[in-house]
């Protein structure tokens, strides 16, 4: 057996493991920004809330809520042990690997407990029990339900009961809050300009959308909370191949926003003018999951202009082809590989956990 | 997003969360009655013990336990740890969220450790490996077992090589005794008399329980220890569509039971003389599950004598209505609230662990 | 409830259980051997380190890892907790209870934390995402990745992304290194002269497996570590019912070896002769597992050789039968109990974390 380098092992085995491709982005600009002060005025609203709906937040919180997480992607804070003695529920009624292990790292990470359910459909909790029972269950199993459901209205239902807080990690056709701030903490420690409230006009962005925010929930929660960022987001371009891609549910938020939206199906077009391209393609449509947009396949010969970045929520399917994966417009690996620290922050906040947290 | 009051907050992250509807019970009058003290004695005699059978208990134990849920639910005996370094195996061959994440929740709640095997069937371990093989394997593996099986004789199988101790949470038609020990501790928070030897006349109860003994292994259980209780209980009816509901396993201590025992098909006619009405339909009939006496259905219209209780062990089907939820006759939230503590107990004692918990 | 003696209480809790039935092997001799003291400078290499393919090793490796999980076996180093604040990601694409959660408990019992995939296939993992999409994943939920997967190619890759340690848990008919680690183990802790480079000729094996290497990893795995032991095996036999049992990755470690090897499928003919026979009967061919070499049945009334030991990976089938458990020829429950020591050794020194055991 060859013994590894110094630096090989300490690199497999650094606490911070950092995107394996694409770009790197630090959180250090972001913290700098705010002399690596983090506003826990607002953090601490978050304070046994539930995490349902993107609406619940300004831009204000989203910013307290991405400082928070450089923090946690700066320091070693697992030394504080800042949920110790919590447990979280991770309820998986449509099981999804990456999005529960993401959470229950987070929980860990911070010395909090999991109590995990991988496929709420095939156990035993489905015998036709009621979400408002199943609630009920959970207020004296854990401390902070972390659910995912193909039903829209699922989260609704499970606080009939429930009076422990409660994050939406996904709700049919609804909502996927955690992801959007996941999202807009890589765009925020890409570009920190977007940050404040006067980002100059030549760093403001141009964001184009390949996906059907109405059934798309992941870019549906995106979308509103880009929303909330008028000053660093100069127009919004949706690409898709439906008639009506917003929804019902953005109909006013857009109508009462300053950004100039447009939609096309024309994604030749748009393309070189845009700085920031989030893909999807996974749609609920009735009561199932489809492929949608996928006539829209990016790879290396598409012609983006040049320093464009790429976000999507993965997994992916056709539409992003791997041989991005080695470019500059690699944003979607540096973005997956901060969605441990977004949730770490939003837990801690949730769980009234701050003080826990050493020198913030 | 609003800031929550401190009062809202405090609720939310409560380290002890109540049932949200119906009677709210304390343990507060339970402890009282023995002066705060638990019967550390009769406890005590649990230390390496398997738990199988309610056969196994007698009055005694069932009170010592009660009283050692009392104290785990009033004060937050976390910070003592008193199960660090000990790992449970939840083993479910057959599924059961609810009773899974109970246990987990209590082992976890304690400090200890747990490995899950949330559906034993379809994983890896049901290749046609023997439960004596199996046994064999988890005695490295951790230092109690805690199973649910379809077959009855499951518990007798995997304790061919076993040397762990072993808690039964279901054997087919067999028994379940720790949610009867969760029953009781429901009855003895919510008339604590019931708990002494004399309890005065006009305190004892007419039990009703609306099920097949024989067939539901949770009613029976709980019947098997309301028979250690002859100077409280002081009548029993089951209320039954089935000939001869009780079977073969209760026959004996029935017979030997000075509490006389009625069964009726006439639900309405016993209905208003009942002071707790123990309800449930799931049975297990010859190889599967089945609903049962189902065409008994609680709801408000019910004819229930003013103060009387209706437990469950849950999770439920039509049998009861949720528009009983927020009367004061449904005792089945507080019932189930109760759960963990009344684990954390026995698993305390049954891995010798209470000389850990400080101040007992 | 009858109360149990101290000795069956604190043998029923003791933190070190062994096995049920069979010879039981201490590794006291083992230790002795090296006056306690562990190879470290052996051990220290695996630093980062992914565990793939036993040909990384070595004979001072192989005998490293038996000395440290010994020291794990007779030590209760479970208050070093070595592994605090780690994370191990055991990701079963092919579920295997026993496999999972023996690694599950190494990892625990030393205070690390687990993210488990218990069924990678039937999870949304699974919804058409590349293994080395999940390996990016991986690379910031945990430190290390435990992986078992049916394709033999699937651990180069995850590897294409993948920054943290992986060790192999059976990838397709390619390897299983931790379980060949396991049994070595096993037979040096029963002969603990076969460590030493010379083994008095009488106490050196012959070797007997039964079974396909070429398809069945773990017996692939035994048989490739078995080589880097001239000195103490001074013959192998391959019992099998294929023409070629070897199959290619072992033509060439083979024909280097100067330990004669001799392949039949007359297994009454070469019983009495072995000292240990090594059992199995699943294979992987094509691409599912099938039960091999399964006419070769083993029971109370086979010829084996006095002394002579039988080994086997469990879980089993109809080859061997359960009336050997309590004969001293049964070495395969010992061998199972040695499991989660032999694992804690490899988690340990691949995470680096050989430093926090006291007194090694």
């Amino acid at each position: 057996m060859n013994k590894l380098t110094k630096h090989q092992v300490s690199q497999a085995l650094s606490p911070a493991a950092s995107n394996s491709k694409g770009l790197r982005i630090s959180p250090e600009d972001l913290l700098a920004r705010t002399n690596g002060r983090v506003d826990l005025e607002a953090l601490g609203q978050l304070a046994g809330q539930s995490i349902i709906n993107p609406r619940q937040f300004d831009r204000r919180t989203v910013n307290a809520i991405a400082q928070m997480a450089a923090v946690l992607e700066m320091r070693n804070v697992e030394i504080d042990k800042p949920l110790d003695g919590k447990i979280a529920i991770t309820a998986f009624f449509e099981p999804s690997t990456r999005t529960r292990l993401s959470f229950e790292s987070a929980v860990q990470r911070l010395d909090g407990k999991v109590l995990s359910v991988p496929d709420g459909q095939v156990t035993g909790i489905a015998k036709g029990e009621s979400l408002a029972d199943i609630g009920e269950m959970f207020n004296t199993y854990g401390d902070v339900v972390i659910m995912r459901h193909p039903d829209t209205n699922s989260m609704e239902e499970i606080r009939r009961n429930l009076q422990r807080p409660l994050i939406n990690a996904g709700n049919g056709s609804g909502h996927h809050p955690t992801q959007a701030l996941i999202d807009w903490y890589a765009l925020l420690k890409w570009r920190p300009e977007l940050a404040t409230e006067h980002c100059p006009p030549e760093r403001r962005i141009h964001l184009g959308i390949i996906g059907t925010p109405g059934s798309m929930r992941a870019v549906k929660s995106f979308l509103r909370i880009s929303l909330m960022f008028p000053g660093a987001v100069s127009k919004i371009t949706i690409i898709s191949e439906m008639a009506d891609p917003v929804g019902l549910d953005l109909t006013e938020p857009i109508e009462q926003s300053v950004i100039p939206i447009t939609i096309t199906n024309d994604v030749q077009k748009v393309l070189p003018d845009l700085d920031v391209l989030y893909v999807n393609s996974i749609a609920f449509l009735g009561d199932s999951y489809r492929n949608l947009d996928a006539r829209y396949k990016l790879d290396r010969n598409s012609k983006l202009k040049p320093g464009a970045v790429i976000m999507h929520p993965l997994a992916r399917n056709q539409e992003l082809s791997e041989d991005l994966d080695e470019t500059e417009h690699n944003l979607y690996f540096a973005q997956a590989a901060g969605a441990v620290f977004v949730r770490q922050a939003i837990l801690t906040a949730v769980l009234d956990r701050l003080d826990r947290i050493n020198g913030i």
